[in-house]
């Protein structure tokens, strides 16, 4: 229910305004040396309030261990790691306590379990993802020591697109600005476009593309564990996420066999593939070249206008659109992509060492 | 690793060229008046040589009981299904026993296990999905008797496509013509296309539309076993699928949230939504709206031409083309869709009860 | 529910009077040359008819191969393995049919699931068991490649009961007699209670004592799936079995720490313990020395003697002691508890390697 | 690995020197009551120092909420609760950092992981099992709400030994004396055995009988995950268990069917059994009767006096007796066989439902 992996393991806990979010990972091998730094980094990359088109809710999520990492080493222990929330005190959520926010999690919370933590979303919140980013992140230092390197950006917003081409691209300038993008020119214009959004009072959508490189060959398995069926269910189970696909994706339906057949040969004693529109997959097994995939968000729920909805006895009400708001949710959404993956690849690698 | 699902579990198993093609079907609930007949018809529906635009080679597919049916109805134990294959005797493969085939389950097999059954690609075959299908078939019947009813069809073949609303289509005309589009207009365009298609010696893709009607709300959990999350997984496992998308998916992401969102209103006391952009899944739980999806499926990788490739050792070998091959695997592929999705629906009914 | 193991997984199926009984081994290593005559020689070992002090029905269990094995290798796909029952014509069962038999799964069966197979106990039928032997035929194989060895046999038959100390005894002599008693003399007498409680139309219990040699430094996890902690699930999983103990045991509680404790010496560069009460597990981890535990069976409820129970209705009726029946199960259960334990042992090898 | 139940799941985490030690419960229904004061009771009857026979460590203990509870309500949520350690401070530990307490788990781990928390046992303490008892006593609130009771008692210390037939013993007495021992006169003696053994700076073993009542008719499930099969993992998971059995037990291996069936009546329309050698289960499911069963604890490991073992150089060390030890885990043992058994019946009774 809240745990995902085989063998690297991670179970998340925590509520948007309970004390704390946190994550239990179970099954990191051991001896792995850990670098809190780089943990902070990647929730950093994940904060609210870090640039003009993120939310302006300011949270420090500053990261904690309570198990598992002794003289700076993993142990075969089950490593846990805790983010205590700063802002605890009882506000007023009278005004939303009984009414449904559309397009949330509200109403069917609600009728599932009878009752929900109606503060910010509780556990529906997107601030769960930060226990994500946090085992990430040390999925990603496990995944270094076997050269695998996980890396997402931002290929859309709304209609604009970069290129499907992720080759075409200089991974270096990724962070070089806030929405990380590649490609300056279009950041601008999506920076743009944002930022209109964000005056209006609105939420638009936007993709993520994420490129797996170094993966050896032979991780996958055949039948219903497929290497892209988990990297799918580890994406659409992100917040927001309507679509993934991998390699030549919907667009290579249009293409004939003969178009989309990659074609193998040798290459330093190598086996390779001429094409990619596999994506790095056949059979669900990895083949060597680069995975690759695109992550679809929709537009936050979240928007500052007022909505017609109903309340918990199917009254009709108005739900106000008041305080901060994340007007696009893809440049934060970047770590959380390259955390699942990485927690995939991770995961796939000691199932199938 | 050949299993699927937690509580309406299946295991597959069986090799193309084998003796069998089967499953254990564990968690099924007691009592359930299983027809065989629906069975076999839901197997004849994936057959190969059902029409022109399919393989030609005819197999006969006839479904037998192992266990667990007693009475005609489930006991709670497991039910096996098996499908003797008719055609086992040794034919010479040694054309292809230590060659490649470009796109193919060969190369990642072979580098895995370091052995694979060559013949007709033995378990990475598409014929392994007759087991699914079979199983499917029992999960539809358990849908049944709780009102939850799926439904497929072919929406794409190469560009031709249908408009994305599902509910412009009348369902009852799906199995009207050989593609299973419900369109008949449409469907005379998509069915010459794979014709053509056919006799290049050649293949093309397509997509597959779902719809599943009846699910009571509160079905599918928060954080990682979103409802579409493992819908998503089910359909990605499928051979030759490449992306998946639910509600909105891709396009959604150009609107913004004020557009997107979906506002609840009450009718006869029941809440529902004015719109359906959430494609009936909110914070992962079904909401009680039609949950519907399209999963995208690449032209198949077997060909009726000569490719070039590498055999185990790396040498340039050619891969040539014989025998009988489906030129678009979208109308077969159409029950294997529903049978998937029957049973990630069964699943979820027997977890959130 | 029908399934163990983790990565070398079985699931098992079938009813005693049904089709088939078998077995689908999931995760099964790639290559391993499978020796069908060793399976079939494992299910002869717990075959009905096999001597006088078991029971007479005669079965031929012939093991056929339905999947996952390829020129005489696994292949890494699941292996399934069956017997067709011989005896499958519908019996009159009416005087049992809605009869609960003392200390059988007759009562709580209908109870939990509003139906049951009632046909000689259908899936609760220590018939069931040959599909545990089987798999564990393939576990043993597989074992072998890597030096672990497993041996069980009877060491208490009624009150009689061998010395706990199993280095006392010639393994090679197991097999010696009917019973699997490596002491002749005992096996003897053993022998004569159970054919005494035969000819009273009585059932009585006993011991097995299992010994696994050859285990590496490693095996098994802390905290809940310890390997002991395995070991008696899979132990207590066996129909009968009311007890588990290891190492030490229930006698070991009288002791001392000063006594109990295991020191540690080094030999030829190798950590070993002088004695070993802690049965080669410490912390829940194989630690290089023989693992050892005993398993109570209770005596088989089945009876030749009229006995008061109920029927459905709550009635108050006879069952009758007709037909033939196992006076004790230890000496067809030897082959079982090797099964289980090769099961364990493969799987944790698997896990932990 | 740290992980126990399906449906009704926990992680455990912590070392016993860490920052912390704790839990996360997934599963827990929503809409329960927590009462907090009922969890520190439960954690006071595991705690260290509370009376003369357990060790005299004084550890406080003090349970802390940190996420999935809301309004004093699990929300259906992860719930996860911790107990800060409260001596954290780096002691020397030079002197065992490299040695293997005989007959602990310091060998295995350091051969199993290359590297280990060597403060206290790490993770192998038995301050580990705090976390167990924290979930159960969540469990037990859980099962109050539908009728099922867990008790434990101390029935065996060395040779001491209760009669094994529970129903002749007072339960209201359990808690009267610091052994747990619902019989006064033997539990002065055996209080007296343990501090005679303290004062001789050894330890001795004891045995903990645990008895379900209330249980419905239906609970477990055939074949492996027999109640009876989970309920023995659950104890045999426990630090120094060596022994499990239910019901007749070994004890029942000396019976013969005829004495030991256990023959059906009705009562008031319920179907009752006239004796309870089945310990409740038949089949691997609850029959309704009272479940019972046996738990074999060693005598711990940790004993006042020098002891020779070896480094891990292999090196011959002596490895000294000092501080402080509990002569006799049983005392404290009895709410940890409470709480796995209150978590084994909550999950079966979710699964079952």
């Amino acid at each position: 229910m809240n745990s995902y992996g085989k063998i690297f393991k991670i179970t998340t806990f925590g509520e948007s305004h309970g004390t704390a979010v946190g994550v239990v990972i179970d099954g990191c091998p051991a001896g792995l040396a850990i670098d809190l730094d780089f943990i902070q980094a990647e929730l950093d990359r994940r904060r609210p309030g870090q640039s003009k088109i993120t939310t302006q809710r300011q949270e420090g999520d500053k990261v904690e261990v309570l198990a598992g990492i002794f003289e700076g080493k993993s142990q075969g222990m089950p490593i846990t790691l805790v983010v205590f929330n700063e802002d605890q005190r009882s506000k007023d959520y009278s005004h939303i306590a009984d009414k449904f926010r559309p397009s949330h999690a509200d109403y069917t919370y609600q009728a599932k379990y009878g009752t929900r933590d109606y503060r910010g979303g509780g556990r529906s919140s997107a601030r769960e993802t930060l226990a994500r980013v946090a085992a990430g992140a040390v999925a990603k230092q496990f995944l270094d020591t076997i050269g695998i390197k996980v890396t997402a950006y931002v290929s859309q917003v709304g209609d604009l697109a970069l290129d499907t081409d992720y080759t075409k691209y200089d991974f270096s300038q990724i962070e070089a600005n806030i929405l990380r993008c590649p490609d300056a020119t279009m950041a601008e214009k999506m920076i743009e476009r944002i930022d209109e959004t964000r005056k209006n009072r609105d939420t638009i959508g936007g993709v993520v593309t994420c490129v797996v490189q170094g993966t050896p060959v032979g991780l996958g398995e055949p039948v219903f564990d497929k290497l892209h069926a988990e990297l799918g269910k580890a994406m659409l189970g992100i917040n927001a996420v309507k679509g993934f696909e991998y390699g030549s994706g919907f667009e290579g339906v249009k293409m004939y066999g003969s178009q989309h057949n990659d074609l193998f040969y040798s290459e330093d004693g190598k086996i390779r593939t001429k094409t990619n529109h596999s994506g790095g997959i056949q059979g669900g097994i990895s083949n060597g070249e680069d995975i690759y995939f695109r992550v679809a968000f929709k537009p936050v729920a979240t928007i500052m206008q007022d909505q017609e909805s109903v309340n918990e006895e199917g009254e009709a009400v108005t739900v106000s659109g008041k305080g901060r708001h994340d007007p696009c949710v893809v440049p934060r959404a970047v770590p959380i992509v390259e955390a699942m993956a990485a927690l995939v690849m991770a995961d796939f690698f000691l199932r199938n060492k």
